[in-house]
């Protein structure tokens, strides 16, 4: 934000800007909103921040994002804990929900193998994945990481210790989006979907 | 925000939505970025919120937002306080400070007359704006509000209440923009480059 601007303003800016997506004009129209803002919605917006920080926490189990002991999903009697969904965050446990379809349960990583990164195998959860394994109870772990390179490494790098433990590893299917055009598809994606072709 | 995620996030979220241009899944995604964060820079964030709320108010003089006592373009003495440029918003003062060729001082009304949204003279700062010229040493008024209905309007009320004042009302260029194309120029913007057509 440029100099002349009150100064509190452009270090609001400089806040939003450090958010994933928000560049430096956007920031600075956020900046203004927040003044525009009502004096006690302005302090709704600053608690929730905090609320967030302070009273969310990794459930001990499948280490989720939750603000109760143990998160709603893990703690949920209707859920088939013998399928475990390994995901790398906490959006992908909200994009896969949405399907309504997965009744079982989920393990965040926190994260994807990335040594160009420096994230190394002791930067995710997977200790406590493999911990959940042999407390036994769990026949399938599904790699549900993204068809990354960093994703691909991970389910590998997973799915070599879970093998031993006696456990079923699956990962998700690939192929053509649904609604997708082949004319637009990409190699890889149309390579994996010929390979992974099924009877009609 | 899916209502399996943790209760603050959604809070959260509904927060950034609430700010303009902000949708539902970028909210979200700015809601798990606050997450990641930090600790030191969420409170961070939060503060800047409430110190932009708090430490800025509006300049006596010209109603632009500052945290000073006068705002700096109001108490620097090099500025011309002849020529005074009436705009809109604060976001308007610092997109023509940007062109780096007005010397002038400003006069923020704070808003467009729309009275399909309720928002009459009264809403605006147009008295404080009479009371500086009638202080006398003003010798013209730019209206550079925007090329729109309710930014026409205003000029056109605010140009009237003036003009008995003994005071010059200017009204900023109409015209292709600088890099436009014509072929692709609204009627309106071309039929005001061609009346106010200059000589070469």
């Amino acid at each position: 934000m440029d100099s002349f601007s009150a100064l509190p303003l452009v270090v609001l800016a400089e806040k939003f800007a450090a958010l994933p997506g928000i560049g430096m004009k956007t920031a600075q129209r956020l900046a203004y909103a927040v003044m525009e803002m009502p004096q006690a919605d302005a302090e709704a917006f600053a608690e929730a921040i905090l609320a967030a920080k302070t009273q969310i926490h990794d459930c001990p189990v499948c280490q989720n994002l939750t603000e109760q002991a143990v998160c709603p999903i893990c703690s949920n009697v209707k859920r088939d804990k013998t399928t475990v969904c390994v995901v790398e965050g906490p959006k992908d446990v909200a994009a896969i929900e949405r399907t309504h379809e997965y009744d079982g349960v989920y393990h965040v990583l926190h994260g994807l193998i990335s040594p160009l990164d420096g994230i190394t195998p002791d930067h995710l959860r997977i200790p406590q994945l493999l911990s959940r394994i042999k407390e036994g109870g769990i026949s399938e772990i599904i790699m549900a990481t993204n068809p990354s390179v960093e994703g691909e490494a991970t389910a590998m790098y997973i799915s070599r210790l879970c093998k031993p433990l006696d456990v079923r590893v699956t990962r998700l299917a690939f192929g053509l989006p649904v609604g997708g055009v082949i004319e637009y598809t990409d190699e890889v994606t149309l390579f994996r979907a010929l390979t992974n072709r099924s009877e009609m």
